[in-house]
């Protein structure tokens, strides 16, 4: 949730805070009483609850349903789900909201990237492995790499399933079976009713919808921190090949330009790794039809991902639409350096003559990008 | 902060939340206006903060810096330090704080667990190696093995050195060697109006800091995980030697009672070791005079680390304060697996006939208790 | 590498060790030289590099290079090629030999499953959640849980593309492009020869193949860690219901029976997640056309956790088709917690009236595994 | 253990591989032979155990007693020892010999630094924040910085305290009293004999011991993980302050001379966080007298992050004794970005004549390092 110390988590408000899951619950709530009674019911004030009834309950999940249940004069309301299925069809709402706005953040970036791709085909540039002068490249094929990580994140996000929920107390639909003629197909009507994926059968504790979901954040964030690493390197004052414009000011020395944007991403790529490995442990420690404490470790580390994701999504998209790349630096450093760049081919010349494949493989990128749109 | 998806987190409020960063801001540039001026500068109403600016900035120092010298009509503010400065020590105060309030905590559960140790020193019960039963030992034994755990995490947090940060714009002192005579013992004079401890040198990229006082963290995780798991076990209605009496309710369950405190108290064991890794992985990452990016990372995951060891630790103590031990139970279990709990001694007869030095070391770790306090 | 610390290791012998490693990378290199030439060489005795010759040049290509090109008499040999290249290339080999023992332990372990929830299909058992009684369930369902969690590691295992690495010394295939006349074409003919993927451009500094196989390889010993902590639960002497019939025997206890495989694939699963994070954390680092630290951190984690998910992948093959499953002891524990699993009912009788919908969830998943053989 | 990919791990041969854990569990059960017998037996000849039986076991302890007893025709041999106490005291040897070595090289990189910071006292160089210019600082305050790192590493390594394991099958020390007239003396005896800590109790499943060893072993890698990235920093051709003469060459530009030290020492740093946490994470899912695999996966990471320690350490120790300053570089890059080092002081001139008290702060931390020798 947006903080002092998470700066740029305004990006993301609205859409995974604790608002925006009381909201969700709510609906799952009032999409399974569709499922249950045929008829829709209306709520006319937004639920409040208290921080320690959720913790008497270990989870926010019953006291919304005795409010709900109050508010709405409707007993039924949860009957044949359990806690865990309302929370976790809940965050499932939320990822797809945040996916959602992640993909545009991702396609918005990809299009950036893909002009600067383009225009740059033929920016001569030092090529540098384990930090030394290689040999020459373009900035069109450095831009081409960040794109291709970009749309590997763009198809790892839109092609995550986002399953609803729904096995009641021990994932054998007991109750529902009880309630409705024909309970295997309560979750798929449950589910469209949310335009979430049907569930085969319930994952209370078989947490892979968790795991890839944190996979393909964690991957988002990868390729986002990859670029954001590119560009603090690159915009060195000694390099001062790129340029974040973002240009945070300092406290105490006037003439600082910070590169906000690459940090702060590079921060977000710093931190989604662990959440991710956390989401995976507590995968492991799975037990029983509800794990002890597993799955709560999820959530706010889960929640803690998606709004990373987000905000870093959209700091990505901003940052490289403001990139200034100092095509003229580029060249005049190759140039200089030109000994070491062409010491593999072993006669000396212009750097731009020993491009290799670099102007063919950018095309081959940006045929994969305007396939996607 | 405070949210439905971390339940215990209302224990924790008010200490490491971003009014409480922001009094502690203000409190460590009113201290630094002391240091520079010998006089003390009187705030009459809180600073708020627009989250935008903070992104701009880069982080939430130069926007209070603003409003601070407007507020107080003080242009001197802050002159000599960096945002790190402010950042660092503002977070110092915060650990101070937290981890006062986690040795309370600490020294209750311990407190209960001597007086469990003291009281079952002859309850006999099954001692269980790889999930089978091993030979007999005593809940006693086991209290005080938990109480131990304990009195190691007790020394770490209380061994602890959370200095002042106080280095200026790249650690030199450089401009505080312009404004005051001894630039020297001025980080000193900070840290003493801070209550801190005093800086030998500043560790803008030096964070061991940072990680000792993650690693201490997570060992108060670590050993609370240990108990919490252990309750878990011995609560199961198969065992039932145990029972946690928080007692959460089901949402379509009437008989459940749930052991909210221990699995909550194991969630946030699960959660800490990650959140202890990130923050070393940042300090490795460490570059020049300030990292960009693992310095910024390091931000919410040192609070979230602080947040949830403070509930977890909170939790604990109600948890052991209440927790029922079912000693006839224990004993009933260990005589009818007497067969096994006795053929390493290879003759059968009263478990409690066979339990070694239980009793005197179960003494030993209370000695240890009774002379910290 | 096999190991006394690591029990099981002796599963995973010859198929990621330094020799595979060796004959990988020669292959790799051969592979190249065809390309390059158009005729095969062969080497006659394998070749053996000094450990200090690999410090020396900061990875194992360079020796190598220079000991096939003395064995062959052929200069050309490498040329066009990156160590990189080379290593990388040689790496997806050994996860392809890895990755096709996994699935057929994973299909060997599905069938097995599949078994068990056929023949259990009706077995009755408490349901249980955060360690407590539920509703009743079958043994059935929880092997089609189980089942429904291979099923999805197998996919995700057989879904991943392993390409070979081809770029050059910064990926624009500049040496590769004087030797032959399609330069385009080289990297596909590269990956044809050695039966990889053709990559679409290099990846050097783009880790997405790395990630992908990594987390695919967490997922796996997440499924598997889930079956084994079920089992080890289940087994306790207090409950029972199963029995890991690997019955490690205790240096002092004549009547033990440890569970050996549950415990040791339980710690695989503990492991893997670290693993898995690490390979992401570098991947977020990746700068400049190599990575001077990341790629180097990747190569034995890689291995670590190939090798890792290869002996539990084999374990649990071993685990489930010799799991005893007592349904009598199942059957006489829900009868005698009826009472407490028939509550959500709110009306007691034979837990086996209370199933839902498990008997038609339990065919579902089957159907799924049937479309798979 | 020692592999093509890792290289550098030659450094750490013979520590804390197969042999040497076989030796030191050997060692112990003669230490213990010798508590419980007064007298020494002596093996003739080393004992070798086959893979497939430490599997069975579930550890290589098991083996070893049916091999040593036969060897040593002692049927008393191990008597009133657990598996556990074994392994985990002969890992403590292995710990205390790599930690002896890491101490030993720390000591020689802290010397080597002392003399960089001393000789570069006056060497002014650009002071840089978040990758752009900020005040002048010099270079005896960069290698101050590091040697502050290096000492408190080494202060963290010195002050470990490794303890012997000695409880017994249960921590009960339930034989052990039918063995010996003094109980509680037998584990002092036991330790001493070892020359390790004694235990006050046994730490089955109480990982203090473990945990505070690998956050040591991690803070090492940290702070040997910031010198290698400042210096990968400052090695870059476009700054070319610092100079890794390691030299390291490419397999196919002739000139290239990569910084391999360097990379290998960030390489270590990159991996060794997350080895900590798992430890972490293992002694947080602690349950029962001995955990059902959180025992078992501690140790192939402890391990790992020995050698991991031990290799970097001494890497270290060879980067910095080599390590190249261009102090005219240095001098010339802060005269020529004067403007901006000046701009928090706000008039031009020598960056030299701006450097607060950087003088003194490296002589703080030298007489630190004297205090130390």
């Amino acid at each position: 949730m947006p903080s002092l110390l998470e700066p740029g988590s305004r990006r993301a408000i609205g859409v995974v805070d604790d608002d925006a899951l009381l909201a969700a619950m709510t609906r799952v709530e009032l999409a399974w009483l569709h499922v249950l009674k045929g008829s829709a019911a209306n709520l006319n004030e937004p639920i409040a609850l208290q921080l320690a009834d959720v913790e008497d309950a270990g989870n926010p999940v019953l006291p919304l349903v005795k409010a709900l249940r109050a508010a709405l004069g409707e007993p039924e309301l949860h009957r044949g789900l359990t806690s865990q299925d309302v929370l976790d069809t809940a965050l499932m709402l939320l990822a797809r909201d945040a996916t959602s706005r992640i993909a545009l953040d991702l396609a918005r970036t990809a299009d950036s990237l893909a002009e600067l791709a383009s225009t740059h085909r033929d920016s001569v540039m030092a090529g540098r492995t384990l930090t030394q002068y290689a040999v020459p490249t373009t900035f069109g094929l450095k831009a081409a790499q960040w794109l291709s990580g970009v749309l590997d994140a763009e198809d790892a996000i839109s092609s995550l399933t986002l399953p609803a929920q729904c096995g009641g107390a021990a994932g054998t639909l007991s109750l529902v079976a009880e309630l409705v003629p024909d309970p295997l197909g309560a979750p798929k009507r449950f589910a469209d009713e949310l335009g979430l994926a049907a569930p085969e059968l319930s994952w209370h504790s078989r947490r892979t919808p968790i795991t890839r979901l944190g996979d393909a954040l964690v991957e988002t964030c990868d390729a986002l921190g990859h670029l954001a690493s590119d560009v603090l390197v690159l915009g060195r004052p000694e390099i001062a090949e790129l340029h974040d414009t973002s240009a945070g000011a300092s406290s105490t020395m006037p003439h600082k330009q910070n590169p906000v944007l690459s940090v702060l991403i590079r921060s977000a790529s710093l931190q989604a790794p662990q959440l991710g490995a956390q989401l995976h442990s507590c995968a492991a420690a799975s037990e029983d039809e509800r794990s002890p404490g597993p799955w709560h470790a999820e959530w706010p580390s889960l929640r803690r991902l998606l709004e990373l994701t987000m905000t870093a999504s959209n700091q990505a998209a901003d940052l490289v639409a403001d990139l200034e790349v100092d095509q003229a630096a580029m060249r005049r450093r190759a140039e200089s350096a030109a000994d070491y760049l062409l010491s593999e081919r072993g006669r000396s010349g212009d750097p731009s003559s020993y491009l290799g494949a670099a102007h063919a493989l950018v095309d081959s990128v940006l045929a994969r990008w305007e396939g996607l749109r």
